[in-house]
């Protein structure tokens, strides 16, 4: 963990520390062939941004409790599901420096513990007894993986809308933050609006949070951003820099777009775009617009609550920074 | 629908008519990519053998409602869901005469559709308001996926022991049957004994229908079975026919059997097991076996009920006899 994220967590560790406990718990079985594999998956790791979110708004709210703890070791589980089946649909090998369960196991077993892992967190959320926060949750994880498909269907498509981009990056990720702010707060006790402010802000957050992996996928550092620079162009995906490239001139950054996403790899027009997106400006002009979002998500839950929430700004000044 | 399952389901008509619409409804879908999608798996059919369970065993409890609708459908839609994620991992082309999901929109969306339909089914299931049935079947879907990576860690082992394949079947097939059947009766407002004599019964019929599939294979009708036949010794997958055979005799026994399992694919040996099987009466010994598991389970609830059970006999019975 980076110096920028302890200080983010300083507050919330022992709890996350709880969290961690609780995700170790959840993935432990008696059965040797069983529990081997659940170890890969535990050793995935990560930032656990979701969890520290829901930490982070209920004690925003002074109303922090061991319901929280589960609550976030539930949306990291339903994160960590995701990835196994991710790693499957992509065929990656390595995750975090880690060998994938898809690479060290077959797709079998990889398809099987993603299902696992998801059951178990949910039976885990049944378990906190809160209605709201099964039906919010398992809708999330069908918006979630529509979101995905929607993603993959327009997988090369040079002329993907920022509409559409803006459904597929809601979907697959703000959907889950927007899920953990919202219920954090709700299991917090706050009413109605509170609750809705929170969960509109954690939108706001997953989407500038994508955004800023948009961005750094052109200039981020290899070894932080855990994968080779330049994936999402060459895989076929659209980003946020790029649509405000196309849209941005004329004929000739369209014809760049096309090329970069069309079926034949061309790595040097790639390499082409990639330096147009930064050297004029659409990196920059992307993360203003992830700013905004975050701004937008602060603006509303001040409205909400009626004062400032330090620890809000923090987790999304950290999403803006991280690594730009 | 063949005459004996119209028969068996001729009390439940209208109830599973409403089980239909409650399952067409859960895969609808405003976007038309994922409609799409939804409707191929709706295409799946099938026999519908674990949403009748769950109606059958409250209409024999005198006290069948929409709740028990509900509980049926959910039971079908994680059915569903697991044959999405199976056809992924066997590679298969067909199900049920219709192409799979994976065969006709890859291997990305079939992961992503297997994810949706279990969502969704939870996401009704979280909608009934029942802690016991969210605790059981998502216990019950943990369950049955590591059953199915116990059968993928011992494909090809002609040694595999008896109690491992209980394990095996007793996870993939008998503990869905086990929570539909337990909880229909927990929502029906029966006793904790009662219901747990449900379960027992649930899962032995599982169990039951499991081994007369290890025999249908063997000596099944292609067109009724839906798959051509002796697909089980092909794949490596360990049968009770096999076990009983196996364990009956001395070295010459175990020496085919270990040809017929061992990575290079024998057609003459697999054919000259399956011939054995039949003419020593080794099917019929698997067969006697179910109708055992059958009449415990009935046996169990008889004791629990205190009075005969004309309905579960009658499922019981249609699952012994069905084409063989």
């Amino acid at each position: 963990m980076n110096a920028a994220l302890a200080k983010l967590y300083q507050s919330i560790a022992p709890r996350l520390a709880a969290v961690e406990q609780e995700i170790a718990e959840t993935l432990a079985c008696p059965q040797p062939e069983i529990a081997s594999l659940l170890e890969v998956s535990g050793r995935y790791g990560g930032k656990r941004m979701r969890p520290a979110l829901v930490l982070l708004v209920a004690s925003e709210l002074g109303c922090v409790d061991a319901r929280h703890e589960r609550l976030a070791a539930v949306t990291e589980l339903i994160h960590l599901a995701t990835l196994v089946h991710d790693d499957v649909i992509d065929e990656a090998d390595m995750r975090r420096n880690v060998s994938t369960v898809n690479a060290a196991h077959g797709n079998y077993e990889a398809v099987l513990l993603g299902d696992i892992i998801f059951a178990r967190a949910i039976h885990l959320l049944a378990k906190l007894g809160d209605r709201r926060s099964l039906l919010v949750l398992t809708r999330a994880v069908s918006t979630l993986c529509e979101g995905e498909i929607l993603q993959n269907r327009h997988r090369r498509d040079p002329d993907l809308s920022e509409a559409t981009y803006y459904s597929v990056i809601g979907g697959k990720t703000a959907e889950l933050y927007a899920a953990g702010a919202g219920l954090a707060a709700h299991v917090a006790g706050a009413n109605e609006g509170v609750v809705e402010a929170f969960s509109l802000f954690g939108e706001k957050l997953g989407l500038a949070f994508q955004i800023i992996d948009d961005c750094l996928d052109v200039t981020g550092d290899e070894r932080e951003v855990g994968k080779s620079l330049g994936t999402d162009l060459r895989n076929g995906k659209m980003t946020l820099p790029v649509i405000l490239f196309r849209e941005s001139g004329a004929a000739a950054e369209r014809a760049l777009v096309r090329k970069v996403f069309s079926d034949a790899v061309d790595p040097a027009a790639a390499g082409s775009l990639r330096e147009l997106l930064v050297e004029k400006g659409f990196i920059r002009a992307a993360a203003r617009v992830a700013a905004a979002h975050v701004e937008e998500g602060l603006e509303a839950l001040r409205r909400a609550v009626g004062r400032p929430l330090p620890a809000m700004e923090a987790i999304g000044q950290y999403v803006l920074e991280r690594s730009l």
